[in-house]
């Protein structure tokens, strides 16, 4: 944060469960699985990093785990605003992985085993006057491959998205055929297309490098609406990457190629909304 | 289409109006615009494309303007099976551009002014089995732009997409930012990832280079499930490339990552659905 501020950097990007470990990679007891979480933000344990933030002038988003009053476990984001204030908050809806630990597996992605799906939709929220008045979404992680999650946002308006993740350097699905060089390609592919039709800034961040044994792509990027990488990360080790983002970029794609009103077709969309899996049609039409 | 066929090519894929130039860069009076149309596919001018395809043991995709016999006018494509027979027919639900002409351009873009909205949904068809019963969709042109089309394909089992487009080297939106390199770049990267986050094959073919004194982008390319390009187009001059696409190379994208059943959440999806244009919320939320 230090470095981003120096560099001229307001808007600091970590990355999801930035407070800890990936703890989904292993199957861990219950009492090892809370100790993850967060029962309250700020805490006294990260209220350093929100008064140093505050002295510098920035704001942040970071992800980690929360624990609700009610014992709810979301993967959450947040953004915090340079005066301090909580600006926004986001709980992961596209959680990947299983319940179930997958038999033999060096590591694992129980995601869906330690948290429950984010129940906040998704959101924007409008910044001060420090961050132009820009509309700000938040995404987690795997999120970024859904285009479903990146168009609601889009159609509130959000003109810069923010999403940390942690992705496996390995195929955390037991596939034999993703190297970390395809992984990375992935996350940038998705990150750069979904920024270009949806007209928005993307700011995708990895927590990269070997965590806790495992290994983590990078490929963190700075994404304008064109969807053109103008700034990226080249090493697994610790970087900072900073851009300068023009929100009059997002113009031009919002009010011509993707003017939603005039060019979306919704009557067309109902299988998005009605349907979870596939369901290939009885009789496949013909002419 | 016989230069496809003697390098091992059993499905060939023609681009958007290939009959015709894309004459919605001209404002053209009434009769001129129908001149463009066809009232029978096939028909008397275009019967020796299908008889040699049946000859070659080719199918085909190819689009077409279509007038039907009360009077409407799509922008359509088709795949017709080795043996001739029509597999689908689509028509383009994301018409670009506008009704009325704009003034002082010297290129114009009035697909709004020439065609209806397609009527048909975003169908899926069966192959036969010597496309290995393969599960095929259609897009054309701007389509290959709008993730709700290449989603309601997938959410039907899509394996295998076939879009043709003809893509003004200039911005047709009146802007000043878009060069052929970027609009190349937006093309190749919305099928790339499109075919990822669907875990389909893409087929994305391009009228190319100078037609009617007007340029055109090419960028042709074939698209694994991956999102990596395994075949593309080097020049705007005519040229045929191959790929030996396995279907089985979908499984892995549509059983794990986009394994629809698994991880989508329609519920967060409502305003794909339900809205058309963008709607700021009065009230950002705030935490």
């Amino acid at each position: 944060m230090e470095n981003a501020a120096a560099k001229g950097a307001t808007l600091v990007v970590f990355p999801e469960l930035a407070f800890t470990t990936f703890f989904p990679r292993w199957l861990l007891d219950e009492k090892e699985v809370l100790s993850q979480f967060e029962t309250a933000m700020p805490n006294p344990h990260v209220q350093p990093l929100f008064d140093r933030a505050r002295e510098l002038g920035v704001g942040f988003y970071v992800g980690y785990a929360e624990l609700t009053p009610d014992s709810q476990q979301f993967n959450t984001s947040i953004i915090v605003a340079p005066d301090g204030k909580l600006l926004g908050k986001y709980r992961k809806v596209h959680l990947p992985g299983s319940v179930e630990p997958r038999a033999g597996a060096r590591y694992q992605q129980l995601e869906k085993r330690y948290f429950d799906y984010g129940d906040l939709g998704f959101p924007v929220f409008r910044s001060g006057p420090e961050w132009a008045n820009t509309l700000m979404g938040m995404l987690i992680c795997n999120d970024r491959r859904w285009p479903e999650g990146w168009r609601s946002l889009a159609l509130q308006g959000m003109e810069l998205l923010c999403v940390g993740y942690n992705s496996a350097a390995y195929d955390p699905n037991g596939g034999d055929t993703e190297s970390a060089e395809l992984r990375t390609f992935h996350a940038q592919l998705v990150v750069q297309a979904n920024a270009y039709m949806n007209a928005c800034w993307a700011v995708a961040v990895a927590k990269a490098g070997n965590e806790d044994g495992s290994g983590l792509i990078g490929g963190s990027c700075i994404v304008d609406p064109n969807g053109l990488i103008v700034a990226q990360t080249h090493s697994l080790a610790d970087e900072v990457i900073v851009a300068d983002c023009d929100m009059d970029l997002c113009t031009q794609g919002k009010s011509k190629m993707f003017n939603f009103e005039a060019h979306r077709r919704p009557m067309h969309y109902e299988r998005l909304c009605k349907q979870t899996g596939v369901i290939i049609p009885e009789n496949e039409k013909t002419v």
